[in-house]
């Protein structure tokens, strides 16, 4: 199988890695708008080829979209436009909704399995690719059932092959869940890292006294701005509902804390220590 | 040497434990107000026996407090007041100002050396411990001249011998720094594991979807909640201040994504990268 990755960043090009491991694909060419990361990804060998789009649509069984969310829906309805029927269009992107939307009524809309991989690091671009990435994380798939059978049948046995549970949901189920567990990490870990910096003016102190506890809740705050922007506010009415909710919780406890309220504080905490059972 | 470690859970556990590994302690004793914690540490080998406060008193050359917060100061007093010159007392617990407060005029203060090694995990109980805990952590000593000078040299050649770097502040400069880089991430983390949980009924898909990212950010949220409150409490003042920058932040935030600001969102990450310089 020949298979052509657009975006060949984190995602992307750990996605290349996983193919060729694998032995998924005999051939895996790349496609990166900025020239730079084209070349380091053929430098790092993440991919055989850089080619153009005409070529990848002219010639690759599997075209795997892994470009910032916004710029996915435009990008997967020119290609669903000249895909052909035996070739088979997916996407890895945070969000779906809208990507859902604006390809519902294509007529080839068949061709195209929608996906949502849960991995990720705060590392950016081809050299952020790793190998074995994906193994043992959930893959979501959406609205399966706007899918051809037999596209859908191929992405999940990739899937299955790199060792990866598969859900299924809609998209507004998918992207509900995403701002849940992992969008608001995100906004917090951003937040967290401004307030620090904004707070903390000698940066050697943080830098000498900041225990594993900080680095861990502050590590996404060093994730790529232009990845992160677009899934924000293409999640928007989940993400502020969830910030919201988040704003809400650190006002309560500021409120116990402002008051000694030492038990309301032990009480909420408890409740937070329940996380301990989900995440073992 | 003899030590006794008094409060037998993560950090006095882990403490015990490099004492014995790296040969700096002949007899390590133990002393825990639960019968079960103080049981355990002896089963586990933590501690070589346990004992009453008259014993260590009377025959340890050192004191170590690793209670919560809250109850060190009356302790570290009880302690002084009954200590031999030739004995040390040290505490290491993660706020200062009320325990240098209460011991300033204390006539055997220069037996008493604060510190505080920063390391901990979101573990608890003599369970908990670990071998090598400390080592390549930095230790904050606050007002080491209130310490006598062989109280002072014992302390630093333990923790230099456990290879951690050693920094000295007062206790107002360290309880501010630690306010944050340490306790704001465990308030951030609580927050955000009682926001998902308040919004994600369905926890099923907590565990599934819930990438590194989310399970980095709410990890200190595991954290036990009797050592924490009087951190917060104790640092009342540093944390609320550190917390009003911290919800003020996320408010900036949810504001540019609720105007589809992403030229704002973008600059705001890409300052917040900064962390990354810091934090090699």
């Amino acid at each position: 199988m020949t298979a052509t990755i657009i975006g060949l960043g984190l995602i992307g090009g750990s996605f290349a890695l996983s193919l060729k491991d694998k032995g998924l694909c005999d051939k895996v060419w790349g496609i990166d708008h900025s020239e730079r990361n084209a070349a380091k990804a053929l430098e790092l060998g993440l991919v055989d080829n850089i080619i153009t789009l005409d070529k990848a649509i002219a010639e690759s069984d599997l075209i795997v979209l892994a470009t910032p969310v916004d710029t996915i829906p435009v990008l997967a309805t020119k290609i669903l436009n000249r895909i052909g029927k035996h070739q088979i269009l997916m996407d890895m992107g945070s969000t779906k909704e809208e990507l859902i939307e604006i390809t519902s009524m294509h007529p080839n809309r068949g061709r195209m399995v929608a996906t949502h991989p849960m991995w990720g690091t705060e590392h950016s671009g081809p050299e952020a690719a790793e190998h074995n990435a994906f193994t043992g994380r959930t893959v979501v798939i959406c609205e399966k059932e706007q899918s051809d059978e037999d596209a859908l049948r191929q992405v999940v046995s990739i899937y299955s092959t790199l060792g990866m549970p598969i859900r299924y949901m809609s998209a507004e189920e998918q992207d509900m869940h995403c701002a849940y567990v992992s969008h608001i990490s995100h906004i917090t870990s951003f937040a967290l890292a401004l307030t620090v910096l904004e707070k903390e003016r000698e940066e050697e102190h943080i830098f000498d006294l900041a225990g594993g506890g900080f680095e861990s809740t502050v590590r996404l705050a060093k994730s790529l701005p232009k990845t992160w922007a677009p899934i924000f506010l293409g999640n928007k009415y989940n993400v502020l509902d969830v910030l919201r909710e988040h704003i809400h919780q650190l006002q309560i406890l500021r409120r116990m804390i402002e008051r000694d309220d030492r038990d309301g504080l032990i009480e909420a905490m408890q409740r937070a220590n329940k996380i301990r059972e989900i995440l073992k």
